[in-house]
């Protein structure tokens, strides 16, 4: 029996989040529908039908009663205001969406569901898949905003401009030199994240205490066969108290948001009016009816806006981090919303900056005008061989990758 | 003309906010429905109402323009979904539902909607009404559980117990004073609170740059009207970019969320099992189906999880201070969902920590033992008399308000 | 017997806190040396004389005993490396301290020495003499900062310039409208902080577990006396385990820093080669000897610089808050050094920002050609009258002060 | 010519930093030393002497001269208090620092001091330098500490005891299980900090702009030279604006101040006067001399104390990434405190951590009787299995590295 195919990804079955009011800013691209309630559920959901199925599979009962809780696992089918509601009798949502799962499957098999797991277990499993899945999307838009920097370096790795410290005039750079710092810094993110999503990303199983109690001896074998069912990786111990993961995965987020914010930033500060070396060229925003000379560049503005929340958001998971005992008396919870939240700002981020990036206009002729303005000569020192070796760099790790 | 009565109370008007799969534990209680997106465009659309109705009493024009746009400034109108996304094109959401708001009332009336406003007039007004409007319920429950704690540091300031320092036995205190300390903690976050809302939630309105322009030598006087309409403060200078207002709202809140967590602690710590001093006697939750013997003390620990947001966010809120010139590029947008966030998560909190007081079972004889395990005397010092001197000033201070 | 004269203020006698490699940017002006070791050790010293002077008010021993102790207290007598190292035996140098007094004034006086008190009561008392002491020189630098805006205000009311929002050119605006949206945003702080240090600066004075245990009947009175001793509020109960003082006055100075982080800001982009509308005229500063058309902005930056730090030291006091029973088993040791770091870094920038504003050069031509670059018009709106009201609301709360 | 001989470690040469009022407690082990600012120093030292004598082997002048310069670079010689203060006019301590060296090193060798670089390539780079030597420490006592952990979940890893959830007795654990977890996340933190330590410590140098202007074609040569010389990492592009690599640092730290918190709040729980399974044995630490009943776990208090600053310190760097153009107008400042603060106080944790975990006493027999409180049966489950197995994969993994 090969892992199920019942455990599909979510992209596939998850109903659209509703529209929020400031979500066209703050939580633009696809990881806002990956880290949604409905995405949670169904993560939760998936955990359960992956358990039935490696216990079925390590022969606690058969592969049918398996099949008909996952049949079963469908978050459309589950009313989540509801289950929300009553989450608060007993301090997490996951006893009530066993109440509705057990009728859905009927009594005889209802007695098999969440068969040694224990509430944690639903939810930090649930939190790896749903951190997995929006770290998909989100690589994605980290790494089209990577390229669209390549090809600006690559496109003026000889243009000349000023270099400014301090926002001052210093000595004369290349935008394309300015660009590939811009790539390093986001590849560097997006290696970071991948790694994580390849290797941290872990199923949580341990039952009550953690000691996959009540299972005799096969506890391990389907903390094996878990993992297999759910693509996570298997994790050494239970980890329900021993959140490195977590941490590890807020930190990844924070260091791309800060890889977000630089570009963001000079590319809000090189379109100021007086600057006037790049804009956004994106059709039909950014406009201001009141006021025609002027052309926002939204696209930078709000990832940076998006980007700013990250240090927060981290601080709380790190500080998160002191879990008691066997099951935190608070900490557990308090991860939930920061992890989903900062999922999404740093998603949003990332969509944010790849399109300003995508629709950059560069003025070649303003960059010259501003660094001529004071004479600071034309010696641009080894910008353009800097900025050739780190695209080069960047080509062969993609080869390697790519063989 | 009186102050327009169309600006009406929330609570009539906002349709409940869907209930999240995390909200009945992170979301509890009456301020998650008043920072609801729904609330935020009611808010909004207030400040429209209530503009055009300042500038008709400034003689701008007539009364009836004012009430026809009144008359449209109602949320369940609006399609929140739709205009969350049109907001990606300009930054906010203020020009879709600007739009939408012109078309309901007719073209002629339209082109007076927004009369010399700015979007960042709309939105940070919607900030101080959805934050005064949130805040009245969040100190209800606050006062609440300072009111519950009062009670217990009435009824048992002479009950005495062991004081504990490093978590070790120390010498004996009684229940009544580590609960007036509660209760001296929670009001003085009240008091501050209370403050705040009362003489620092301000209206905004400055126009495009913060000068009043296009609105001859009317200004001052519509930033006056529009104060009195809206139950607002009156500042000194449109603060577009000065956002103390936003920073000491958030510092209020985290400092409440730490007085909530203190007394939340407390109770998880005495309730554990080995000290079983209190348990939480709320009916029908905290108990667990598979160890009878066990009752957890689910309103403390979700206190505890609530207010352990507090710290990251209001962060958050004091890092996006530094707004450039005359509207931020990011830290405007970066405040929005912080503030939502830490109103809601003190207001759960808070709602949480009142339901532990209000139903926290005292067993003194418990106490006792646990006092005499190590033989630490019976000298509990000015105990009694400090409690009863922190309940006669708050009986004091509650008598010189009401009169 | 009236208070005691023996407790002088701090800079008759600390020691000039050693000068570190960064203090130069980092801890500039007087707050550096109100919050360093012997300004700590110094204010653990003055409780204790304070401690024996009201307890030889209250009958407990002879003025003589008091004034032997108050004699011995004197900070230059201890090494403050050595109770450092001792310090790791107790958890604090609380110990050591006493250990060295007590050999200092003999037996038989030692005997009295910290009578009835805890370590808590003297590093707690400790912490709101050092800050009252590190708030004074603070505003005075945030007062000096917003005076100086004051002046810019007063003296640009009706200097027109370019408005910008998003850093694009927007509608006019004047320089005077901008500072002294700087100058309400400084007086606000300054504000908070000054009622934080008159109102909430108050005495710790608990014993063992807060019960005043081991005085008979006169701690209370005790707690009285010496609260007047040391100029510092009597609270209505110890507060060891209650940390809202502690919290406010890192929101306080967290406000503060935001306040000081957007005029640097605007400093800063005013400065940029490209703008060129104010330039900081501190003689022998900011120059380049490689780049001599170069002059930066270096108070600016460094105000922002250490400004910056407080988001992070506030949200690590708001996370100290949870302090378990009757002392805290870490929160309350974490406490020690963001407080002090918090003043240090405020004090700082508050310093610099000073400096920045005061030695300001403002380019009205300049500001002229920005604002006719893109022909925005000249109607400044109602900013020569917002900047007036501004000035004369300053001027008569200020006049209101003076009587 | 081969790597240089003059730079040597810093145990060799730093002379101790004055010890702090509240380093016993905060600061604890070598890492406080590492971050001194005399270690800064030195290491703004090496990077001179480093760039000498990379720029010697790259032909730019003869050996001789670097020689000279390498025998200037010693931290003793230098006032560290003058350069501080001097500091201030140009807005970091390089310029005093190169005065002193160039005269130092007489006129004509002075000349070629600092060639072709700025500073911040002497500043960055010997935050490489200090995070690195910093971090060798630092690895040993978190090791340390994972090793005694690893001891204990030998020991006990059939020893029962009672799980607790939500601070609640649950279901029978083992100690050694328990102790597996903790070394589980010590060992992931230490492998992050080690990996991050070899692989992303790299030099800096860049010049004014990041451009190696003025070295003709030789300046890509002396940064591969200079990595050699100073055993750093050579980054493919300067990194003066892209800061991954001291968010990653410092969130790796924070990461392991949340693996040190756990462990530590287990301990100060497990040693309550009411639960009593550990204390703390380290001879002459910890008593109370007021109550002799009394035994602190002062160890694990003040670990976790110096762990708990690490959340904010960590936010106060991520929220610096955002460097504007070719340096930052105050990011970088703001980067120099927190990156030592962190350092030093996750150093201290894992210092006082080790502390409190080898001199561990277990009382079984009270394990025992708690377990059998609420006759929680003795089914420990898979915990013996799941002990062993973590023991095995971390000898198997020491085993590896060894060879």
């Amino acid at each position: 029996m090969k892992p199920s195919s019942s455990i599909s990804e979510p992209s596939e079955r998850a109903v659209a989040a509703g529209g929020g009011l400031f979500d066209g800013v703050l939580a633009r691209g696809p990881v806002r529908e990956a880290v949604s309630d409905r995405a949670w559920l169904q993560a939760m959901l998936d955990f359960e039908a992956a358990l039935a199925a490696s216990q079925a599979r390590a022969g606690l009962f058969g592969t049918d009663v398996a099949e008909a809780i996952a049949a079963a696992c469908r978050a459309q089918a589950f009313d989540i205001d509801e289950i929300g509601r009553e989450a608060a009798d007993t301090g997490n949502p996951v006893v009530p969406v066993l109440r509705r799962l057990r009728e859905a499957v009927g009594e005889a098999t209802g007695g098999v569901v969440h068969h040694g797991a224990t509430s944690q277990d639903v939810i930090d499993t649930a939190a790896m898949l749903v951190s997995k899945r929006a770290v998909g999307p989100l690589l994605q838009d980290i790494c089209g905003a990577a390229q669209a920097a390549a090809l600006l370096a690559r496109a003026h790795r000889g243009t000349p401009m000023i270099g400014r410290t301090l926002l001052q005039h210093a000595v004369p750079i290349t935008f394309g030199l300015k660009a590939a710092g811009w790539m390093v810094g986001l590849d560097t993110a997006a290696d970071r994240l991948g790694d994580l999503r390849d290797s941290r990303m872990a199923v949580q199983f341990g039952g009550a205490a953690g000691t996959l109690a009540g299972l005799d001896e096969k506890g391990p074998e389907i903390v094996h066969r878990l993992a297999e069912e759910l693509r996570l990786a298997e994790p050494v111990l239970p980890w329900h108290t021993e959140r490195t993961r977590i941490a590890e995965l807020g930190s990844g987020l924070g260091e791309a948001a800060g890889a977000i914010v630089k570009p963001a930033l000079d590319v809000i500060l090189m379109a100021q009016t007086e600057v006037g070396e790049v804009r956004e060229g994106t059709p039909g925003r950014g406009g201001s009816s009141a006021m025609e000379h002027k052309r926002n560049p939204i696209a930078a503005v709000s990832a940076r806006a998006c980007a700013m929340r990250a240090p927060g958001l981290v601080a709380e998971l790190l500080a998160a981090m002191g879990h008691e005992h066997e099951r935190a008396a608070g900490p557990w919870h308090a991860e939930w919303r920061p992890l989903s939240d900062l999922l999404m700002s740093v998603g949003s981020a990332a969509a944010w900056l790849r399109d300003s990036l995508e629709h950059l206009e560069v003025d070649e002729k303003r960059m010259l005008e501003n660094l001529e303005r004071l004479g600071s000569g034309n010696d641009v020192g080894s910008a353009v061989e800097l900025a050739t070796r780190a695209l080069d760099a960047r080509a062969t790790r993609s080869a390697a990758r790519d063989t």
